[in-house]
């Protein structure tokens, strides 16, 4: 596009707009914004930047980002070592991680089975995942990958090669997000959340769940 | 916030997360999805942050974004050198320039009046513009800021300290945007366009504005 930006602002734009979910304008509305900061805090940025890949390690165990070989949740020895939970990528550890309802470890796969995307088995951790169930002693495998048609088909491929094994497979709960509404819920929701009720504890019932 | 992401992830997340209209969450993921790329892509645009403020200048002439001391626009002298637009920042004359129909120059404010946000007349180049108008011959300022509070207060006080001059005073026409949509435009606007309207030109009728 024609511009009579400097090429430095046109340079910074044009990278600033290959990162996801930043268009060209907000891109430019970026570079503008950085040049107006103090040179200082866009050159730490820079420094930040260069030194990002140095600095930060795939955990050689469960493939989660790390500063070190191992990363700190498989280094947590007071974690429940027999239960993995799957995720897709890092982010979502952190998520899990954070809400501290999980003390198991994880595995990540670095993404969910994409064949449009050109995304195939051996471009996820499915075979490390396997070598470790060879190794470790896991008694679930609790699947949290993204309630999308990807997630699933991915959870699909690995329960079954996972089958067989003595190992219990799960998946996480679907309904409802907490906080969402019922009116703005899309249909497969709203059918997980019927499938997925459960029993309200009254005093004159017991406090177990509809399914068991 | 408690994280488990490495130091230089949540460094890097922290340093995007201050720029405008990138969340936490999406700064997360902007670095996870950095992280992705190949180191090179990455180190460049490190440099091309730590390169930016020594490759951009601000034209002397019109304080306009500039690779030399005076802007591509300034030394075109093919331009009207007595028609003046006044914008708000260097994006609004990229905007205006692409657009092609105004062939004189300009005068970059570097913001509108806001006594909340602490910008005050010394935070904008007002001096600088009454300076030029001394200097330099301008038949015509076309106030150029944006449809805000802001940038009106801003028109006001520009146009009162012009006022006296020689000068003709003009300001931007306002109504329905092109391509916009009567039934989600706001209130002022749509009064805007009512008190801007034009006569539609017919073979029976002079192809004049309803205002004269």
């Amino acid at each position: 596009m024609k511009s009579i930006l400097p090429k430095a602002v046109r340079d910074l734009s044009a990278e600033l707009n290959r990162l996801p979910g930043i268009g060209p304008k907000t891109a430019r509305r970026l570079a503008i914004h950085l040049l107006r900061q103090p040179r200082s805090v866009v050159a730490r940025l820079g420094d930040t930047l260069k030194n990002l890949h140095a600095n930060v390690k795939v955990c050689r165990r469960c493939y989660n980002l790390s500063e070190q070989e191992i990363c700190a949740i498989c280094r947590d020895t007071s974690r429940d070592q027999n239960q993995l939970c799957l995720v897709e990528n890092p982010l979502d550890v952190e998520a899990i991680w954070r809400t501290g309802t999980y003390n198991g470890i994880f595995h990540v796969l670095g993404g969910a089975l994409s064949p449009l995307e050109g995304i195939g088995p051996d471009e996820l951790t499915i075979n490390e995942l396997m070598a470790r169930l060879e190794k470790e002693e896991i008694n679930e495998i609790i699947f949290a990958l993204n309630p999308t048609l990807e997630g699933e088909a991915t959870t699909r491929h690995i329960s079954r090669l996972v089958n067989g094994k003595q190992i219990n497979i799960t998946k996480l709960g679907r309904g409802l997000p907490t906080g969402g509404d019922i009116e703005f819920a899309d249909q497969i929701t709203i059918a997980a959340a019927f499938e997925g009720r459960r029993q309200v504890p009254t005093p004159s019932s017991p406090a177990t769940g509809a399914r068991t």
